[in-house]
């Protein structure tokens, strides 16, 4: 099995999308919540790390470690044009993870997991900033998912279009879609020029 | 309680995402799947119709009707840039629809159900169609949730910093992000011009 963290050749998904989707059984009704996220290959978990964190108060947080979790990320990529309304559908690249969730307590894992997240965001942005306080670290929790157990799927191109449905020479294809970005935008405190890594990040979006 | 198709008013967040995350508990683990929506604030369910799609065939569809599920809807709107690992962040718009599957079997509910599912990927779309075929009728199942109970959250803007590191001069502030389409790419057996409401929903993506 290719590693998950290399699916899609240039267009890597985990790399790519900034949210996953993380689901959770709770007593009464399973819940969804987007969240950020970063992943480690190498991490200590099988099939590699994948890295969410949240209030060490969050009630998902409390919940995960020891239970069965499913990340999901997925990335948009097109609107598909059918000839029918039944060959409509969409482009996407997703990953479905599976595992039980583990709490990060070691000091070093979780620092490290904290910026792996960061740094996922906006490539090389840790270096620049102070460090974490002691603080700041017991208010956040870190939960690792084994990324071993994952479907992947992918879309794209576009329609399938019946045969008679294409003979009446109607049209068809497809919607291109992208996450794209605006130049970054200063708060109110900030002075000076958009740092490197923040400028680097915003390029790459177009 | 303002309906939830109208929230975030200028950016309503059910008319601008193409795609709903649904979770599901199976025996094993939860389950988390993208996949396409359409909505009727005025459909028969509590609070209106959230309607999602699939194959009969599917494992998750299968499963849904009578099951609590969770609909996950959440558009990315930008990088929130901290001074401050801790104040990174993400600004987003989310809801989070909680309720009881419900297998949609009245012909003219499935019918009008799966236009707005198309219709929501392209307005004014099935108009332009041929109606859907008895056999690819029969192929599809149609799932309501009601979109009475709905956690809805939204973050905008810039970091939240601590003054100390305001003080230091860090550059703090966010990167705008938008879902952006590129033009209509016809497929092999196209012909003619792209159709207007193909040529408007790329427009409106910019």
């Amino acid at each position: 099995m290719r590693p998950l963290s290399g699916v899609f050749g240039s267009h890597p998904l985990l790399a790519d999308a900034f949210v996953c989707h993380l689901g959770i059984t709770l007593p009464d009704h399973p819940l969804v919540l987007p969240t950020a996220f970063g992943f480690d290959p190498s991490g200590p978990d099988d099939g590699g790390s994948l890295y969410v964190h949240g209030s060490v108060a969050a009630r998902w947080l409390v919940a995960s470690p020891g239970a069965q979790l499913c990340a999901t990320v997925t990335m948009l990529d097109g609107l598909v044009v059918g000839r029918s309304a039944f060959h409509h559908s969409m482009n996407y690249r997703s990953a479905v993870i599976l595992g039980a969730g583990r709490l990060v307590d070691d000091p070093a894992e979780k620092d490290h997991a904290l910026e792996l997240v960061v740094d996922h965001m906006i490539p090389g942005r840790t270096a620049t900033l102070r460090r974490s306080t002691r603080k700041e670290l017991a208010a956040t929790a870190v939960v690792a998912i084994p990324m071993r157990e994952a479907s992947v799927k992918a879309r794209g191109g576009g329609p399938g279009d019946e045969p008679e449905d294409v003979a009446t020479g109607t049209w068809g294809g497809h919607i291109p879609l992208q996450l794209a970005s605006s130049a970054p935008v200063p708060d109110n405190d900030a002075t000076g020029e958009v740092p490197d890594d923040v400028a680097a990040r915003a390029r790459s979006l177009g």
